[in-house]
C-alpha cells in the first residue's frame, strides 16, 4: 500500500478550565504500516460528546489520552486494511477513534476497540443508533424507567441525547418538558421535536417554571448538565422520583471540575427517590433490541435525528468548543470523508 | 373518671440550629375527657430521633409541630380510655405521641395514628421492632439490596439506626464498617457489634481510612450523617454502589439546614452507582415479616437491641440534644413509667 498522509489534530496542552483552540495543535504524519492483529481506518463522521471533556483531562473509564497524541473521539470510520480475522476491507465501524483521517487500531475490543456500525449511514449510525441514542435509549426506559403518564423532564433537551430522550419519554406516553438555552431551542423542542413544554433557562426562574409546567413534581429526570439547574429539579421531585445521571456538562469546564454538589439531594428521602448514574456500555448485551427499537422508531417519523453537521478535519475545535456553549442543536458532528 | 394530671413539655420555640432546652416549656395540664372516636393513652416509653428536628421547624411527611403544643415523639403507651371501636383498654400501642404523661390522640389512622405495639416489652416494641429497626430492615435489605460478600458501610453506625443496619449487614454476610464519633463507640463496634472495622471520624483522616478498610470500593453505604461524610464515601465507591440515604443527621442543625451538597455525586456516573432516599412507611404491608425476622434474629442473640436509656420525663430536653451531639450509644429512650 502507498504511504498515506495523515492529518491529524494532536492533544497539545490539559486544558484548565474551558477548552480553548489552542488545546490542540495541528499535525501532518504519514500512516505507519498495518501490524499483525492491527486494523487502519479511514474516518468518515466525528462525534463530539461532552464525556471528551474528561479524557482530556484525567483517567476515567478510559486513560486520559496522551499529550501529544491524536485527540480522540467517537467516530464512525471504514475498514481500509485489516490484519484481524474479526474485521475486513470496506466494513463499516464505529468506536473511539481519533480527530485524523486514518486511525491505526491496536486494541479491537472492549471500550477502546471497534464495533460494527449498525447502519450504511454513518451520521445514523454514529448518532441515533450509536452512543448518543443508545444513552437516551438506556436511561429513560432502564435507568429512568419512564411510565406512560408521567412528567418527564430532560436539561441539555435541545443537545444531542437530551432531545432523543424527550421524544423516547414522548412516545411512551410521558409529559415531557425540556430544559434548554434560549428562545430558538426551546421553539424547536415544542414544534419540531414534539415536547410538551420547554424551559429557557437563560431567560426564565428554572424554579418558578418548573413549578407551572410541572404541578403534580417531576417523576423523572433525564440530567445532562448538573449544577443549579439539578438543584432546582431535587426541590420540585414527586414521590418515587427517579433522576437519571447521565452528564454534567454545565461543571466540566469550571476549575477544580465538579466544585459544586446538589444540596437538595435530601428531598430524595422524604420524596423515596433516587439519583443514578449509567454508562451505556453496562447495557451492551441489550444493544441488539435498542438499534432495533431506535431504527424503527426513526423509520415510523417518531424520533428525529437532528444532527449540527460542520464539514472537514480543520473544523473540529470550534466544533467541540461549540457543545460546551451551547451552540448546537441536536448533535455535534463532522464530515470527513464519505464510505467508498 | 378522676381528672388526671398531665405533665408535659410544650415546644416553646423553633429551634434556629442547635436544639437548646429553652426551646422547650414545661407545663402542668389536666387530661381533657374522650370524645367519641378518640384514645387516651399513656405514655410508657419515649423514642428520640433525629426526624423530629425537622418536625420543630417545618412541614415534612407530618405537619410542623405547632408552638405551645405538646412536643411530639415516637412513644410507646398504654391505652387508658377508648371511644374507638379499633382500640380497647389496656392495649399496647405506639405511634407519634407525644412529651406527656397522657396524650388523647383524635387522629388514629395513618402516620399520625396509632399502632399496635409488637411486643409486651414498652422498650424492645418501639425500638428494634419499631420505626428504628425497621428502618434499619428495610434501609439494607430493600433500598441497599446488600448480597453476601459485599463491602457494607454504615455511617452513625454507633447510634439507634446504625448499629442494628451494620448487624442486619453482617449476619447477611457482609464485610461490615462502621463510622463513630470516639474511641468507645468504635471498640464498641468490634467487640460487642461484631462490625470488621470501625473508623473513628473525630480522630482518622475519613477518605484514607476508607481506602484502608474498603479496599476493593464500598458497595453499599447506609448514610445517617450526610456532609463530608457522605461525601468521602462517594469518593470511593465501587461499580453497582447503593448509597442508601436514611439521613443527615451532621446538617439538621445548620443554620438554613442542608446548606452543603455532596460534590461528589457525580462519582456515581462512572460507577453506574445509585443514590436513594425512603421512609420506613412506604413499606408498611411488610412490616410483619420485619417484625417476624427481627424478633427471631434478636432472640438468637444475632441482633443486640442497645438502648441508652434515661430515667423520667424531666429528661426529655437533654435526651433530644444528647442524639443530636452524639452522646448516645445505640438508641436514645426514656422510661416514663410502666404497662399495668
Amino acid at each position: 500500500m502507498a504511504e498515506l498522509k495523515n492529518r491529524q489534530w494532536l492533544l497539545a496542552s490539559r486544558p484548565d478550565g474551558m477548552i480553548k483552540e489552542s488545546d490542540f495543535r495541528w499535525n501532518e504524519a504519514t500512516v505507519p504500516s498495518v501490524a499483525d492483529g492491527q486494523v487502519l481506518v479511514r474516518n468518515l463522521t466525528l462525534s463530539f460528546d461532552p464525556t471528551q471533556r474528561g479524557w482530556m483531562s484525567m483517567d476515567t473509564y478510559v486513560p486520559m489520552i496522551p499529550l501529544g497524541q491524536p485527540m480522540r473521539g467517537f467516530a464512525a470510520g471504514q475498514v481500509v486494511e485489516s490484519k484481524n480475522p474479526n474485521f475486513t476491507k470496506g466494513q463499516l465501524v464505529q468506536g473511539i477513534l481519533g480527530w485524523e483521517d486514518y486511525t491505526l487500531k491496536t486494541e479491537t475490543r472492549g471500550l477502546m476497540g471497534l464495533q460494527k456500525l449498525p447502519s450504511t449511514d454513518p451520521i445514523l449510525g454514529l448518532s441515533l443508533l450509536g452512543a448518543t441514542g443508545l444513552t437516551a435509549y438506556f436511561g429513560t426506559l432502564n435507568v429512568g424507567q419512564i411510565k406512560p403518564g408521567e412528567t418527564f423532564v430532560v436539561s441539555g433537551a435541545a443537545g444531542a441525547t437530551g432531545s432523543v430522550a424527550g421524544m423516547i419519554a414522548k412516545l411512551k406516553g410521558c409529559r415531557v418538558i425540556g430544559i434548554a438555552g434560549g428562545a430558538a431551542k426551546c421553539s424547536w423542542l415544542v414544534k419540531e421535536a414534539g415536547f410538551d413544554g420547554a424551559i429557557d433557562y437563560k431567560s426564565e426562574k428554572i424554579g418558578e417554571a418548573l413549578k407551572t409546567h410541572c404541578p403534580k413534581g417531576v417523576d423523572v429526570y433525564f440530567d445532562n448538565v448538573g449544577g443549579d439547574i439539578l438543584d432546582r429539579v431535587l426541590a420540585r421531585i414527586a414521590n418515587g422520583a427517579r433522576i437519571v445521571l447521565c452528564g454534567a456538562i454545565s461543571q466540566y469546564n469550571e476549575p477544580g471540575m465538579l466544585g459544586v454538589g446538589p444540596k437538595n439531594y435530601f428531598n430524595l428521602i422524604p420524596h423515596s427517590a433516587r439519583m443514578e448514574g449509567f454508562l451505556v456500555f453496562q447495557f451492551a448485551k441489550q444493544y441488539p433490541q435498542a438499534i432495533a427499537d431506535l431504527t424503527q422508531w426513526h423509520a415510523e417519523g417518531k424520533i428525529k435525528n437532528q444532527i449540527d453537521l460542520v464539514e472537514g478535519l480543520e473544523a473540529a475545535p470550534k466544533a467541540i468548543i461549540n457543545i460546551f456553549s451551547g451552540g448546537n442543536l441536536g448533535k455535534q458532528m463532522l464530515h470527513l470523508s464519505d464510505p467508498n
